[in-house]
């Protein structure tokens, strides 16, 4: 019911994800009469692959989390949640609010052992294929302590999904200027460059788009911060080479004649290809939409869950998080 | 003597800031016998206005600012700083090492009454034009009472440089995650809400690109992550489009058929337009270039410098900073 278009986002992307994957069943959940109305037309061929859950409530996006967790025990957002609790179902994907669907898996699923708090974690384009960059905004002031967890995530995360043997995970920090990042920084790189991973050292900003490592590493204020500005310079970089081609007649026509070298670009850059945030580190899969997703966006974040749910990324890092943990710890 | 190229680059962009504007001079500070042999076949047409000084010594790009203060005391670097102190140059203009420049220039210009430590700040492209970001990497871990000076001199730049009569200020946050921010960023925004400044509330990443404000204040560490990430995201969008022109001879042919509206796109798009970083807070007007800056870039970081020399960015700084900064310490 969350995101800035609920259900009509929500409904055909989850119709069109039943017609691309077989063996998926999705269950909608939400004011019923709305969503049985919405899927009205489509019953007949799905069978039993679409159920509808009813919720009496939902979860603003301006709802503090602490107000949601209280107060929203019947939100569609708590009974997804509660689904993947119940093992009645593999993955939850929201486009909601951010901070209420932490608090709430984090409540019901709690973290895995070892892990002290989740982080978000999302696939990023590079000139060289995508990396996983975490935390995105769970964690301000993140201890060296929670840099090495992010660290042992996303790399058992790149290694089940990608299934790249040993990822290379870089700390991002800043370089050639006068204090070379902070103690917290310094001490999460001194704890990797003694683990089993495959550290590959600090990293730039600029390093992560030319793909230098498939995972990046760091603090959720940082992260948040790099995500938008990226975000915001690709709008940028796509309204001034819209521009440029509008300007006059000549350039309209020339625009015209090269129409499909263009949407091959713009098809590259589209950012609904990376929509789907992991909440990493929680005893299930749970995925976060951008609330502005669209059909097509909405839909990808649906195959990420399916794909999480399929590698069992939760199992994989409890599995390979006791050993590593206890290295940490040493340090 | 500095930067990636040294005077390879500096020596043609200081002839060509001196051929396209008048009532400039320029000292050119490093090797005498190198300098020489660059400008003979000049020396006649600029006169007076191109002068060598001598220095034995050059700080390298990997020394550590401390190496640098205390043994490289006939460094370029060094002696052009002493100029500005010595108030026989107005301004100072280097591509090398931004430690080294940052800790020499404090320990000789010192720092503005009432400012703790100087900032980075650069100006950027946004859809609207253009804004200014500070901190980009001087500081880490900056107090509540450093953003906020932060702030108060970036305002005094824009002001003095766009004759902007009160520059909107944003503060750089996360904006719908978990947790808003932490402590620090909430202090800073109480303070700049109590202030005379213009100041517009948090701001995301991406909204540092659309031009929602004329200031844009942070972190050291976050602000130069967010810039080496954006820079890393318009390569890659960059090496996308040139891609989409060249894999295979149709699209070349396309490519060459709107050569002129591409060459106008990447030159609005050129980052070499925005290359001179100012370290704001100093008794005397500091520009920081780009280590792999070309001519045309380092060429534009001078024209930054004649610019603040101009406008004596450091005089409205102390004139604008004893009643707002009593101010801020009431808070």
């Amino acid at each position: 019911m969350g995101g800035d278009y609920g259900p009509q986002v929500v409904v055909p992307a989850a119709l069109k994800v039943l017609s691309e994957m077989i063996n998926v069943k999705l269950i909608l959940i939400g004011d019923q009469d709305l969503l049985n109305n919405l899927v009205a037309a489509h019953r007949g061929e799905l069978g039993t692959r679409l159920t509808i859950q009813h919720a009496s409530q939902k979860v603003e996006m301006d709802e503090t989390p602490s107000q949601a967790l209280r107060a929203k025990k019947d939100s569609s957002m708590r009974i997804a949640i509660n689904l993947v609790k119940s093992r009645k179902a593999d993955a939850c994907v929201s486009a909601g609010n951010t901070g209420a669907l932490m608090a709430i898996a984090r409540f019901v699923l709690k973290t895995l052992p070892g892990i002290d708090r989740p982080a978000i974690v999302s696939a990023l384009p590079t000139i060289r294929g995508h990396c996983y960059m975490l935390d995105l905004g769970a964690n301000v002031d993140s201890s060296a302590q929670n840099l090495y967890q992010f660290a042992l995530m996303g790399s058992v995360l790149a290694s089940a999904i990608d299934s790249i043997k040993e990822p290379s995970v870089g700390l991002l920090n800043i370089g050639s200027e006068i204090i070379k990042g902070n103690e917290r920084i310094k001490q999460a790189g001194r704890m990797l460059s003694q683990s089993h991973l495959n550290y590959a050292g600090f990293i730039e900003g600029d390093d992560v788009y030319e793909g230098r490592v498939d995972v990046v590493v760091c603090d959720g204020f940082v992260g948040n911060v790099a995500l938008k500005s990226s975000e915001g310079v690709a709008r940028m970089v796509r309204h001034y080479l819209q521009e440029s081609f509008q300007r006059n007649y000549l350039t309209r026509f020339a625009g015209f004649l090269v129409f499909p070298v263009l949407k091959a670009f713009r098809q590259r850059m589209d950012p609904r290809r990376y929509n789907g945030a992991n909440l990493l580190g929680l005893n299930g899969v749970v995925i976060k939409s951008h609330g502005g997703a669209d059909i097509t966006a909405f839909a990808h974040a649906i195959h990420i869950a399916v794909i999480e749910a399929r590698k069992d990324v939760p199992k994989h890092i409890s599995a390979h998080l006791e050993p590593w943990l206890s290295e940490g710890q040493v340090v």
